[in-house]
């Protein structure tokens, strides 16, 4: 054993260092580092992660010397605490914890109140005068002590209590008199020899002892066990034990306690922000029994009782200081808990404080600002996946609501409506001049009008790529996906959560930042953008080297996008655009067509629309690129669903129903994902093709002619063979040269494809000798890989969630070890055979911030997100730079 | 130029040799090596593929002293041939060919009669005293000749033909008249001036080099330059083209034509095998309009004309002993032809003769048996995927019938039986001794019963992998899937075909091995596995290194597997044993229980039946491994389907058929195929895979006790994160330890998993620290690596065949780039984490000579495949090691 195991901290110095994590554990380092700056932590001591190991090693055996290490700081204690450990008449208590380099489950987290003992205890009520408090601390110890040091179940303790609660007719523990409390421990103790045989030790000095040995043992329980196997963290990092002197808020008049941020951490303004309670224990301030009262003057509100500033101006004064330190010195916002005992301050705690997005972006600003962070430490501290809610209307956070039922927060913001059933309705209704909520099972491409129209979505099957969730994003709506506990049956037009039914009609409002639906209406607040998030924007671009494009198909979305700072399109989808009034007709009738001539008479009533659509989108994105995917879903998507629909469609056409109905059965598929679709469509049926072809260089030439920079690129979906892009990437290139020869302009024009299927991956070489670009798309990409239907894992990614299978959803999180290493390899041999080739991202994985910084990694050039994730991409990109720096990769 | 670029051939020396392939491609080479033989081949030069690359990189000139080559070369012709070209008197005539190394369509195939003139005709005519032959032949030389060489529309000389035969009111050209025929040819000297303005060129020598010129320019047109890029012939390897005398059959008594065998193709036995025809030319032979005779005297039958044997005993004789001087030289049966003229023998050409898979085998044995060829020549002489033929009743090769429709053959054999549309109505017509075939839109597990019953299946839709054509293999009968035109009307128990109506009750026949359906009962032979075949599987057995085991789910297809050599059972499926009598039920409540206990209380009552299952299959293998892989299908797949089922089911269960309905509802799923499957159910419900796994050491114990050898190997599905393996075997070692602590024995097993979604090969080392073996599931994993639906990519797969865009159907033959490369990585993966990992492939490519060899390559320890390919992939698995072994890679 090395020389050193005990490491004493308290009157301003400590025998380690906040480095020291890998010897005195997190919280133990912590300690040492707070008592270092100065600040006054009650004094204490930490047993090293060495002594852990040796334990571990030796059979649970402690190393020689140990014993008198630990008496000779408890000594150190006791001469700054000015108390004595187990002393009758000034007894000192010690809390016990453990304290890894990490932090971890499953292992013990605290005994407190060690030290009392049948002796002390009535010493300590001398001394304090609050007999209630030492009885209740001293069965608190008993409990506790029963069950995670001596193993017992606590349920039994819990059970007196209850059978005590019971006969005194009461309901809270805090109604329970001083001689309830004496006597329960009392009961406790007899219940602590009748579970193990064993009598609970009266003997300060072994209450420690047990404590310490239980903190030891508890890092070798299956539960810590299987979590750092499940992390990765080695055996042999051991736990370390912290035991420090406890102090006390409760000792009467000039004690109290609270806890506070350095910073308001809502709006992040740098004000002292915090609360405390005169003579009162920690838990007081947390548990809402009484009203904390605010920390100074500045937050003051009517009839709010004293703050501190006014009650203990210097200990304000003292505390006021410590904040500047602590932000001097962890140069963050700090959340910390104080006691003050008998007019002295003691801090408990500081850690990184928890905020807003809105305050970590105004942090982070203004502390560059201060000359307290740098930039690139400023762009660290937001989290990319926060800064979203900025971007839309959410709950006003002051409303209080209870929610019925939670779903996937699918996509953020927030939506207030009344209830409809149909997509229908939903355009009526909105028509009418009503806000509405469609719920559905879930989505289709036919509902695309009436989300149009809603504020938001609620779905009950689907995940977070489901239709309803990727449209909702691409739209900058809120929306639920996967809200299985919600029954929908549309004939009676009511959906049921439970017990409660909801009606047509009915006011809901959906948090889609929780999931969270809630009846009636809460009131929203908007979303601004502040000049501080405008800052941090620019700072990001500064450092980022990936382009972020959007997802975006129409110029609606476009324009918002490029608010947002895209610098293209990297992914618009054709195919909503067909279910457009006046279009989904004539794509129905071409679907329907007996033959390609047919087929071709119906595409040319398509082709003005299509033409329209790439005008507007080409004209909200002049100047940047525009890469546009050909028809990619299976036609049976657009084909009638019910007889009815069919016998219309029938009527119109003038076609036997009959004739319509087998078209229609012949389209459909087993396993349509895995179907006919994409470029398939695209080889069967160029006609299609041809057509979009011409809509995108009509449009592109027509802008051109009047001095607008038009960039398209044409996107080949589901490319699998690279015979599949070379014979279509012949007929755009044919239509390409038809249609400027016919206008006479030149634009010019990528040719590319999506990787989307593993064997495109695994022929990358080869396919990229056909392309100019290629475009990951994920979702695809993952859900084959995996072999993981969207439409349908659902119901079993949850389960593998919870049991810990995956740690992530993959739809959401690119799996960087499956998916990812097809990515790479894609990517390797794609620039292998065409080192000029264009290589981003498209998929939903585009806006996920840890999926941004695989794709920096891997070499990508840009990722393309909806609208509302492009700053969030932004920020993840610098990020992505910045950790590599700090890593030494770059 | 190299010196020589005309090589002479004729008079038993050629300036060529057989190897020189390169230079004077492969007709050239030939023709060299017969001359060198000694056998008598009309003489004639070949003009090298160095001539034609030179034309080619000179503007399409030709090189100096070629025209002296060719002269010089014509006169050894003339001389040897005792003729001369455009000689009025005794004009020797040519034929031109091109002839590169490998045969290639597209180009130029012949020229005839090259020396025709108008002055000549009549010189041969007074030669060979038959003008109608005569004026035949030159009209003849005039179209072909303005078709290839002067590139003109061939049809305008048919449309010619045409008036003339219907002028003369006759069908056939052999009606026409001498003069009809003279007169043709004027008439098609004229046609060729008005297309083309130029004369159809009289002189001789300007035919010969005009012929030449067209065929160095068929090199290069789009057809075979696009053949070229697809089959990666290198553009500089060019043509040769051979120019060769012409011999006549037609020129009196003496004159005769004939082609033969060096073996009978049909039986393989070891018989000159022939037919001829006195006084004719060889198309006579072919063209059926006059009876051929028989060669020798051993072929005739009664009523059949002279032999050759008879009638020219010594022109026989001299064919006899070439026939044994070419088996000698070529070791291998040839295919032969030859004429005489004027009674002198001439061969015009020998190649290897195709012969029948019976044929194939009883030569390769008995070739080797007369020391001709070796054992390795001998097992590579024969086609795997031929022998399959052997060993399943077919038609009866004497049979003639039309078929009516053609679909794919996706099980070789024979059915023969009257239609039913149910497998309800097969198993009931079976019991009253009918003979049924199935016709089905596809089928289902359900269908098991009646699969079972019917002779045969057919399909309207599904591909080779269709459950149709999975389960038809595995069971040995005859399927055809996926036959499109077939239209199935269900309600009126018809299907029709076209304009045909084929009723319940019909007999077809089905011909498995051709894909296609006929009307009617067709007489079939059955299969006998010969001596010579069994001599030749012992030969491949002592070759090859892979095991070969094969995929079976009962006692009976298990005990088929051994017969034909199989070494284990490499697939298990569980899931067919759900559907038998008595246990669907069981099954379908287990699926529809309320919770786990209810489950757990069916799964009790399909244990014995699941016990009895595996006893039959471990007491059929016993001594040999035997893989089991536990429930691999969604559950809905065991669910009642329609309405009344539920109903029923309910009824049974005494349930609400609504619950029932909404449980069935929500095991619905998009795409199935990416569903809640495989192991997934296994995370779900473990309970199901514990009754499973007990099943299966419950049934090994038994057998273990009475001293059977049981080899249980216990295959996960799907798994595509380590953490499901890892959990699941966990499980199964669980319940093993239990059973085997229960019955007091102990059973050697592995656990392993399927390696068929993506990212199980991608992650596969990490899935290797689980598994004692990998088993590449290559249907599910080709399926997802191309994102292709087995169940509906049948639609444009068929035309991405037709189109070139796949060259091979991938669930047919493993795709060696993709596919393949993922196989090889996980592999490769699998074995670097674990070097006892046991490694085969299980899915349809098992039973793939082509997916063989790759799996022999790749270092697989086994294929496994349906019992009927058993014998198949041992002789692949031999030659793919003696395939090696030539390419010195072993």
């Amino acid at each position: 054993m090395p020389h050193r195991m005990v490491y004493f901290f308290g009157e301003g110095s400590a025998d380690g260092r906040g480095e020291m994590k890998n010897i005195l554990g997190g919280k133990g380092a912590n300690l040492a580092e707070m008592t270092n700056l100065g600040i006054p932590v009650p004094a204490g001591f930490t047993i090293s992660t060495e002594v852990c190991t040796y334990y571990m090693d030796n059979d649970r055996t402690f190393p020689d010397g140990l014993k008198e290490g630990v008496e000779s700081a408890i000594a150190r204690v006791e001469e700054a605490m000015g108390m004595k450990f187990g002393d009758p008449e000034n007894p000192l208590l010690f809390s016990v914890r453990s304290g890894a380099r990490v932090s971890m489950p499953g292992m013990m987290d605290t005994v407190l109140n060690i030290g009392l003992s049948e002796t002390t205890v009535k010493g300590l009520i001398e001394k304090t005068g609050n007999d209630r408090f030492v009885y209740d601390s001293y069965r608190r110890l008993i409990q506790m002590y029963a069950d995670v040091v001596m193993g017992l179940d606590s349920e039994e303790f819990n059970k007196l209590l209850d059978a005590r609660k019971k006969n005194k007719g009461v309901w809270h523990d805090t109604e329970l008199s001083t001689e309830d409390l004496a006597d329960l421990a009392e009961k406790y103790k007899v219940k602590v020899y009748e579970l193990s045989g064993k009598d609970f030790p009266d003997n300060p000095m072994e209450q420690l002892w047990g404590a310490i040995r239980a903190v030891f043992d508890s890092w070798d329980t299956p539960r810590a066990q299987s979590y750092r196997k499940m992390n990765d963290i080695p055996e042999d990092w051991g736990t370390a034990v912290n035991v420090q002197a406890m102090v006390f808020g409760n000792m009467g008049e000039k004690s109290a306690t609270g806890v506070a941020f350095t910073r308001d951490p809502a709006t992040g303004e740098k004000v002292f922000y915090g609360e405390y309670l005169p003579n009162a224990q920690g838990e007081d301030v947390v548990a809402g029994v009484r009203t904390p009262r605010p920390i100074n003057i500045a937050q003051k509100k009517k009839g709010d009782e004293a703050s501190l500033e006014e009650l203990m101006p210097e200990t304000y004064h003292e505390l006021e200081s410590i904040r500047q330190n602590l932000e001097r010195h962890y140069t963050d916002t700090q959340d910390i808990e104080f006691t003050i005992q008998n007019g002295k301050l003691w801090m408990l705690q500081t850690r990184t404080g928890k905020r807003t997005a809105a305050a970590a972006v105004r942090i982070a600003v203004e502390m560059e600002m201060e000359g307290l962070i740098d930039r690139k430490t400023a762009l660290l501290r937001v989290e990319p996946d926060q800064i979203a809610q900025l971007l839309h209307k959410r709950l006003d956070p002051k409303a209080s609501y209870s929610p019925i039922t939670k779903g996937l927060p699918a996509s953020p913001g927030a939506a207030v409506g009344q209830v409809v059933f149909t997509a229908e309705d939903a355009v009526n209704w909105t028509e009418e001049g009503k806000q509405t909520v469609l719920v559905r099972e879930e989505t289709s491409p036919e509902d695309i009008d009436g989300m149009n129209a809603a504020e938001g979505f609620l779905t009950a099957r689907g995940g977070m790529t489901s239709h309803a969730a990727v449209v909702a994003r691409g739209m900058g709506k809120c929306c639920i996906a996967g809200a299985g506990n919600v029954e929908i049956d549309y004939a009676s037009r009511t959906f049921k959560v439970g017990n409660t039914t909801v009606e047509e009609g009915d006011w809901i409002t959906l948090d889609g930042t929780t999931g969270e639906v809630i009846l009636g209406q809460i009131p929203t607040v908007d979303s601004e953008l502040s000049d501080n998030f405008l800052t941090l924007m620019g700072w990001a671009d500064e450092f980022r080297q990936l382009s972020v494009r959007t997802n975006a198909d129409t110029p609606n979305d476009a324009v918002r996008a490029r608010d947002f700072g895209a610098e293209g399109i990297g992914l618009c989808r054709t195919e909503h655009m067909f279910f457009g009034d006046g279009r989904i007709k004539f794509m129905r009738a071409m679907i329907m067509a007996a033959d390609e001539d047919e087929r071709r008479e119906w595409l040319e009533k398509l082709l003005p629309f299509q033409r329209e659509d790439f005008l507007g989108i080409f004209k909200a994105m002049a100047g940047l690129p525009v890469t546009i995917r050909l028809l990619d879903p299976p036609l049976h998507e657009f084909v009638p669903q019910t007889h009815l629909e069919v016998e219309e469609l029938a009527s119109e056409l003038g076609k036997d129903p009959e004739l319509l109905k087998a078209r229609a059965a012949s389209l459909h598929e087993m396993n349509p994902m895995l179907g006919h679709r994409g470029c398939r469509l695209g080889i069967s049926y160029p006609e299609v093709y041809e057509m979009q072809a011409r809509a995108i260089f009509e449009a592109a030439c027509e802008l051109a002619g009047s001095g607008v920079e038009v960039k398209p690129e044409v996107m080949i979906p589901l490319v699998g063979e690279p015979k599949e892009l070379s014979i279509l990437r012949a007929l755009v290139e044919r239509v390409a040269t038809q249609v400027m020869t016919e206008k006479g302009e030149l634009v010019d024009y990528l040719v590319g494809t999506m990787i989307e299927i593993p064997r495109a991956a695994l022929v990358a070489g080869e396919i990229a000798e056909h392309a100019d670009f290629f475009s990951f798309g994920t979702n695809d990409l993952t859900q084959m890989t995996y072999g993981y239907s969207r439409d349908d894992a659902g119901v079993f990614l949850k389960e593998y969630l919870n049991k810990g299978i995956l740690r992530k959803d993959p739809f959401q999180s690119l799996d960087q070890r499956g998916v990812g290493s097809l990515i790479k390899e894609a990517f390797e041999k794609g620039r292998l055979s065409n080192e000029d080739l264009h290589v981003g991202i498209c998929g939903e994985h585009g806006g996920d911030p840890m999926s941004i910084d695989f794709c920096h990694h891997a070499g990508l050039d840009y990722v393309s997100c909806s609208p509302y994730r492009v700053p969030v991409a932004r920020l993840a990109a610098a990020q992505a730079v910045l950790r590599a720096r700090m890593r030494g990769l770059l």
